[in-house]
């Protein structure tokens, strides 16, 4: 047996996310069934996050776990000849026998993208959320600043989660020619955490929340002094980290 | 009754085409139907090219006529409103009475983009026809360029044409990050012209036919000896060009 390691690509528009489901087309469904299709054995596939329905991914990492004949750069090549084209493996490699794409990963990136210009092009609507408003960057920037710590990030969550701590490392506002892309890398993300947040940083763009408010809201733990939560379509998984346990012993 | 203007821009992949029909979503029918729920009346849209299905446009142009109440911003604007995200109206104007679309334009450009990398990434793969293979892309130009002229292109089309005389002013191959981009401006274009054009330039980026092969093709105009028909995928109408045909009278 032996434990490989996949960075994937994927348009999440046309998928109910990443985690297979009784019915409908999931990434993680794709890949399993792919597996299927070259190797003839059903293998689970496990992914670093479980990205919901419309959500992106272009550094996705995930792991499974087989004793296959094939070499490593056949495997590659047959899987995305058969995966349909809105999913690609970018990678694949032998990983540590211990190796979890999702235990193992020390820190995720996610990036949510919001178009300001009066149209959004029709090659883009899929990828990010349209504001054709005039927002205060300046206030959003200094709210994002503020999600930077260790904390129960209860108030930026739909569910109730049994740890609620969260350590956010990175997040921040920058403009990409007519986005704004906000960052964000964490040790951790609780459910419709980041669309949460980027609804509060829009509350704040507009003025109907003071920057300062994110204090109070950490503070409270209250669901509805947040933002609403943003669509998904703007939301990319963009990196997953690992420390060394993705390597293979030497 | 005003004559007005459209620049449009759309993602082809879910439209059969830009010409309505009895079934099936046109790019035609959700601009006509568009009017119709902003202005209550059946108008009908002339495009500039009729584009086939799955192809692209980033400039279409299109024209109108109609006595509407409603200002121009405001029709722009709820054009855009009621458009599906695939659809945009990028610009919108009064021209001169006897402006049409088709008939006035001067001059039309098409892109082609093959991307040649191992992989093509999932966000990328509606709007390119990905071919990983190592091209001879001096060839490639150098037929790219035997392009250039007034002739009969009855080789390069699929249906026989009264007129199969176009002008070609612009037929060029250059580099954009990891893909090809061909570009050609004339001043009509016969039906599959530019896809049978990329079919054949592929044909010599893999070496299977010399440069000089199109001057041959020309002469002989045979169909057969050209490269297969190009997908739709890879090919947008970037731009129509006017004299001042689309501009209103003083």
């Amino acid at each position: 047996m032996k434990v490989f390691k996949l960075v994937v690509a994927y348009d999440g528009t046309d998928f109910r996310g990443w985690q297979r489901q009784p019915a409908g087309r999931t990434v993680q469904g794709a890949l399993e069934d792919a597996l299927f299709r070259v190797t003839q054995k059903r293998v689970a596939v496990l992914g670093a996050g479980r990205t919901d329905a419309g959500v992106h991914a272009a550094g996705q990492a995930a792991s499974f776990r087989a004793s296959l004949k094939l070499p490593d750069a056949d495997l590659f090549r047959a899987l995305n000849a058969v995966l349909p084209g809105d999913v690609r493996v970018l990678s694949l490699a032998p990983a540590a026998p211990d190796f979890h794409a999702r235990r193992s990963a020390v820190s995720k990136t996610y990036e949510y993208r919001i178009v300001t210009s009066r149209l959004i092009s029709p090659f883009d609507f899929r990828f990010a959320l349209h504001v054709p408003a005039r927002l205060n960057v300046a206030a959003m920037r200094r709210a994002a600043a503020l999600f930077v710590r260790e904390a129960d990030f209860s108030a930026f969550t739909s569910n109730r989660e049994y740890d609620p701590v969260r350590r956010v490392t990175r997040s921040e506002l920058r403009r990409r020619g007519d986005a704004l892309v906000y960052a964000i890398a964490a040790n951790g993300f609780l459910r419709y955490m980041v669309r949460t947040i980027v609804g509060t940083l829009l509350e704040v763009g507009r003025g109907k929340l003071p920057p300062e408010a994110v204090e109070t809201i950490f503070a409270v733990r209250d669901r509805g002094l947040a933002g609403p939560t943003a669509p998904a379509k703007g939301l990319c998984l963009v990196r997953v980290e690992y420390g060394a346990a993705d390597r293979p012993p030497l």
